[in-house]
């Protein structure tokens, strides 16, 4: 059959004409959907739409693009509940729910500032680096760019994620209980690379970041970990970071909590003892219920959330037989995902969910595992362990280890109910 | 030494009064930077900046972010001269100067349209799959996306990358010469996948994608790489196309000429002969000298390209013994990059440039070379191979290869001149 993509000759409504002799029962036996009527009766294949029949936007009338007014509703959301008096000093969370792969794009990535977010004139900033090295020096944005780039694939994750559900759910919505993380691919230069040239004194054990912004957060970083894989970022997806995330460059601590990648960063002080800055005294330690408070903990712990179905995403006009692609993310802080596994009993017995795509350390995995819809409710939840030997506990298991007064680094298994109509609702199994 | 971040103690101004015995000598042996003054002189250092004294935005002013202003440069540009006629059927290349990393940001991603950029409501879109197939099919967005999903890196290339460039440089700008390509994080399925529930027929050799677009882009896509690794997308780093990528999806047939990939994809049928649309008898074929065209040729060749130092890039205040990091971008359409040479003497002699961060097949691959600068004229060159066997010819190779007719599938190597100053210009080495 030879023909071509005239519109006479092959519209949709001809088609309808030609192919009358396909079936309804013809097409039943397809493994993945349900029965599919050829829908002779849905006007969005029996006429063609505006869009194919006039002239389209300019190809460059935006330079610079913008998703669809139809995806209007993927956006980062604020909650007062996470806010100390103010919306500039909070945390807007991703819709990891409305996510595909492991790359958050730079504009739905979560963001959390301690004092607003900050206009930085990357002509006027300065990165300058000193204490305890041989060669204290100040550099610009041009300068610093002409040490070796490196390119990684790392998750950022605020230690709260998850962290006011320690007693119980608070939200029914995965954007709002576990999208305090996204994963981009950052380049930017090691620290490692830079102090081979400064010479570091023999003493030098701790590593003070701060930022330039108003609130000048500062977090200190132990010298093993600055040498192994911390990284000045200045790149992300591709782009110049965004204002929101630390514009013109940022410090990078893969795996380990949020608030030590310093946003807006101006200085590195190297020193022999901890630097006990305000946002790692007064916040980012852990209580414990004994009123004690757990110090210098940094990688976030191995976790997984799966992100179809969760509240928002619930399963509509399935019928019993249809497949359906049970999907989610796993991480750590300390390695590589080495897999995962789901209940669908909230956790009494496990099934092993292949992990897609690409599998690296400290960035986020895919798992998925394709179910077999029987329309009967569900207690859905998703297990990830490491290859540093670390599984998620449950949430038992968390609870008798540390409580329930903290607010950081929660990772007990996660679960979603799935009703029999398919709508889903955030519970957690105590036993 | 115990301190904290306290502004008083800690202040840029104090930094320097206290570190005034570090000698501007002490700083001369740096490996990467030349000899760096404490620049106690600089106002950037000795000023503390609005941004860092008073309260910054709401961390949800954008709930979908947008790069600084600082960024307004780097953006997708037009020229008439790929214009025929009106602008929305043209080209808007990508900054790839600018670019960091192996992922294109969504908003830089280059964009050829035929018939402008369409907005589709995806409510009211469907994909039709029919033809040689035991079960046609019309599937909705949602029933689409309940197929297994599918996450790979892949850069999209128009055949017409470097094109107006045959006889000679026509722009000394490495956006216009070589940014009709960008590579992202695509999410789909297979179309494998979905026709293992259709079942095809015996007969079907070819298969036909048409856009829902004004031009209903239509090209015939041969049936053995349909079942290897074509994919329908709807997923672009992680978040939905954009409207100029073809939203709400697209075809994706990894390492082919960008058209290929149709935008705003509403039909695929399967037949026993090339369909012959428009876009591939009038375009998409390559004149030779003899008067004659090649037809289906498909994968963009093995290329390769410099991208610091560029035109966009000049090498600026950079002094004699200074290191500075040569980077560029190879890709093939054919397989995996296996490695990277440059030259400087305009391709007589040859030194290899490590590949860096992720390889991947059909893929954008980074390549970098530590130079140091010696403030001389160089002509500089890439030539990159892949894992399928294929080098890039020299432009003289490529000449007596092809002529100088055709518009498409250049990827003789290409060269900057780079001055004794440090600024770059397009050239061509004809040896």
């Amino acid at each position: 059959m030879i023909t071509d993509t005239n519109r006479e000759d092959l519209s949709r409504r001809n088609f309808f004409k030609k192919t009358a002799q396909y079936s309804v029962g013809a097409i039943a036996a397809a493994s993945v959907l349900s029965p599919v009527k050829m829908r002779a009766d849905d006007p969005a294949i029996m006429e063609e739409k505006h869009w194919g029949t006039t002239l389209g936007d300019p190809v460059t009338k935006n330079v610079y693009g913008i998703p669809s007014a139809y995806e209007h509703n993927v956006v980062r959301r604020y909650t007062k509940l996470l806010a100390s008096g103010n919306y500039e000093a909070s945390i807007a969370v991703s819709p990891i729910q409305s996510l595909s792969g492991i790359i958050t794009p730079n504009g739905l990535f979560f963001s959390r500032s301690h004092g607003g977010t900050a206009h930085i004139d990357p002509n006027e900033h300065r990165l300058m680096i000193h204490g305890l090295v041989e060669k204290p020096i100040v550099l610009t944005m041009e300068e610093l760019k002409r040490y070796p780039s490196v390119t990684r694939i790392h998750f950022i994750e605020c230690p709260a994620n998850g962290g006011p559900e320690w007693r119980g759910p608070q939200f029914n919505s995965i954007q709002f209980a576990k999208g305090f993380m996204s994963c981009a691919e950052w380049t930017g230069v090691y620290i490692k690379d830079i102090i081979a040239d400064l010479g570091l004194k023999p003493d030098a054990k701790w590593m003070l970041a701060e930022g330039m912004d108003s609130s000048h957060m500062g977090r200190t970083i132990p010298i093993d970990k600055v040498l192994d894989d911390a990284m000045v970022v200045w790149g992300q997806n591709g782009e110049a970071w965004r204002p929101e995330q630390g514009y013109p460059i940022r410090l990078l601590v893969p795996g380990w909590e949020g608030n030590l990648c310093v946003k807006w960063l101006g200085r590195l002080e190297f020193a022999s003892e901890p630097f006990y800055a305000k946002e790692e005294t007064s916040k980012y330690t852990a209580l414990l219920p004994s009123g004690k408070a757990i110090q210098h903990f940094y990688a976030n712990e191995v976790n997984s959330v799966i992100t179809n179905p969760c509240p928002e995403n619930h399963w509509k006009d399935m019928k019993k037989g249809d497949m359906i692609e049970i999907e989610g993310l796993a991480w750590s802080g300390m390695g590589t995902i080495e897999g995962v596994d789901i209940s669908f009993d909230g956790g009494k017995n496990w099934v092993e969910a292949p992990l897609k795509g690409l599998v690296l350390s400290r960035a986020w995995t895919r798992f998925s595992y394709m179910y077999k819809y029987e329309g009967k409710p569900l207690l859905l939840s998703s297990r990830a362990r490491d290859d540093a030997g670390h599984i998620q506990p449950s949430v038992k298991q968390e609870r008798d280890a540390v409580g329930v007064e903290g607010v950081y680094h929660r990772n007990g298994v996660h679960t979603w109910e799935v009703t029999a109509k398919g709508e889903v609702n955030n519970v957690q199994i105590l036993s």
